[in-house]
């Protein structure tokens, strides 16, 4: 692993020189995830442009006491310093070295007013300049590492979302809370460190609430499912919907499923390098406005998944720019009849040449359970 | 509810006034939560130092669409305005009113850097000036409807402990993860709305590292056996360690756990009103330095629970300020020696005139399990 956060830091370097920065001050922990491997509660770090003088990486890494052996497996290649102060640390030692360096970027987008100060004062000569985003603008492509434990965590939602089908789990008479119980139980036992969001379980009418919390209401025969759930792995999240029918659909079930399915089938072939996201989006919502439906279609169509359960790019109307390969995304439409019930469907995917490559493997067929 | 979050927006409104601030811009969310009630993922809300002319509230809220449904159950008696951009709203709107309101304070240990900027632009001739944790200063005292709160968060906890030691979920050959899943799970049963944080739980040499996370490693007779951990109910958090024995307790285990639990009791005694809180931490901290452990008692003593599971105060040695009459606070001293095993023994308490409420309830005798 370490050769891979080494990666990242080079492609950060790199960015750095671009934009004329001597080093970056990370202080966002998924950010400094990313970059180390770190999981601990209290980091900062410091990536350097230029390689020290015999070409060694010069990044420096503090945190508290708490972390002293954890970091020393986590971050055994780089430059530890123990402190709980870990980001005034690091801006001091900046203003230590402030011969070396004149513009250091910190992360406007994180750093709070009261806290930029501090920094200010901590850095001495260092100036700290905004820049915002860089580590997340790295983050957007995703690199094998990452893939393979967004691969991880879907299979472990599929599995789950398997097992409690086949263990009887999913029936009338059973609350929502008791569903989303047994599933998120189900995903551990598939090697989830835990859920990546709060699961959605919506039945019968409230499947028609796009993000509606589990409650005491019992499961019917006749009723919509919708399930929306994922598995955490490796820091990495999963993210997938279901919708399934208890018993036999009714004709107004199967009309918007196969509609919802066709859309989503347009919104995935749509998901191909180089198109506009919100190309993407428009490709799955004309499916649901020919229809008719375009207004029960009350959201975006998608969002990229990674260290975050949202991230950048948002795939909708108000989304900007364009499809880059290895970019993971949802792509989730849905069709939402108030009082009566409603259906998403969703998975998770990774931008390839050509076809999107599918990291959720549940049947998108509609099932009667 | 509605009254008591309006006696909240009240207390608010007289710190504005002695701050001469004509209102505050609140984007925190826990903010939020207990000035208005709204539990929701998104939300801005300006309160005004000044009534109405009717002497109304002028509080104003902002939320997505998403939540419109329930904002308007949530946040029945303020004006609500739904918008994406809540707080980029809010602020637009105190700029259009803005020969009525010049200073505008904000939450500057909570906004971004840049996001600074961009509700600078947005409040127009409103001028926002930097007002940092006036809300939190008013959480620091809980109310009566915040103090059951946490009694029924360590109510939950406390029968979630005696459920799993009667049905023998506590039992050599079990691994900590299991351990640590169905206490989660019987808190659940208990009326939590989840844990309130990682549960820790720590057997053998484990128990000697302050913040373990619970690994695949077998509990084995002759065990210390120490669990951290707490239930949230209403949002509010509860905090509890209790340290067992797996069977019968040898000398050294017998003797580090009175000396802890005696410490405990000392710094239980001293959470009094007016007390500096650093005293409390070295009241608890001489017992066991007295017995020759101070070197073995590696984090400070104790600190404040509420809508975070870690607030203000803090109960150390860099602790600053005074006890008050309704801080909610734990006293959880520890003894650990490496590779053998360490004992923590934590409550969470209400402080009162004398002596003060005891929340956690479960007994602090050494366990023998």
């Amino acid at each position: 692993m370490s050769e891979t956060h080494a990666h990242r830091r080079d492609a950060l370097r790199s960015r750095l020189r671009e934009r004329d920065l001597d080093a970056l001050l990370v202080t966002d922990l998924l950010n400094i995830r990313y970059l180390t491997g770190f999981t601990g509660s209290n980091a900062a770090l410091v990536v350097h442009a230029a390689d020290g003088p015999g070409g060694e990486d010069r990044t420096v890494f503090c945190t508290d006491g708490r972390y002293l052996t954890q970091a020393e497996e986590q971050v055994a290649d780089l430059e530890r310093v123990i402190d709980r102060a870990s980001d005034l640390t690091i801006a001091h030692r900046l203003g230590e070295e402030a011969t070396d360096y004149r513009r250091v970027g910190f992360e406007s987008q994180h750093v709070t007013v009261d806290n930029r100060d501090v920094l200010d004062d901590a850095a001495g000569k260092s100036e700290l300049v905004r820049a915002p985003g860089i580590v997340e603008q790295l983050r957007l492509i995703k690199d094998a590492t990452e893939i393979e434990a967004l691969r991880m965590a879907c299979a472990a939602a599929d599995r789950a979302l398997a097992d409690l089908i086949e263990h009887g789990g999913l029936r009338a008479g059973r609350t929502e809370l008791e569903v989303a119980r047994e599933l998120e139980a189900r995903m551990l036992d598939n090697g989830a460190a835990g859920p990546s969001f709060e699961t959605i379980i919506a039945a019968g009418p409230h499947s028609a609430v796009p993000h509606h919390r589990p409650t005491d209401a019992v499961l019917a025969h006749g009723d919509f499912v919708k399930m929306d759930f994922g598995a955490l792995v490796d820091g990495y999240h999963s993210d997938m919907t279901r919708t399934v029918v208890l018993g036999k659909a009714a004709d107004w079930q199967r009309e918007i499923y196969e509609l919802v399915r066709a859309s989503q089938a347009a919104g995935r072939a749509a998901v191909k390098i180089d198109t506009e996201v919100r190309d993407v989006d428009s490709a799955a919502r004309q499916v649901i406005a020919d229809a008719g439906y375009g207004e029960q279609f009350l959201h975006g169509l998608g969002h990229g998944v990674g260290l975050e359960i949202h991230e950048a790019p948002t795939l909708s109307q108000r989304g900007d720019g364009r499809i880059a390969e290895r970019m993971a995304v949802t792509v989730e439409p849905g069709v939402y009849l108030a009082g009566r019930g409603g259906v998403r469907i969703e998975d998770t995917l990774v931008v390839r040449p050509g076809t999107p490559e599918l990291l959720t493997l549940t049947t998108k067929e509609l099932v009667e359970v």
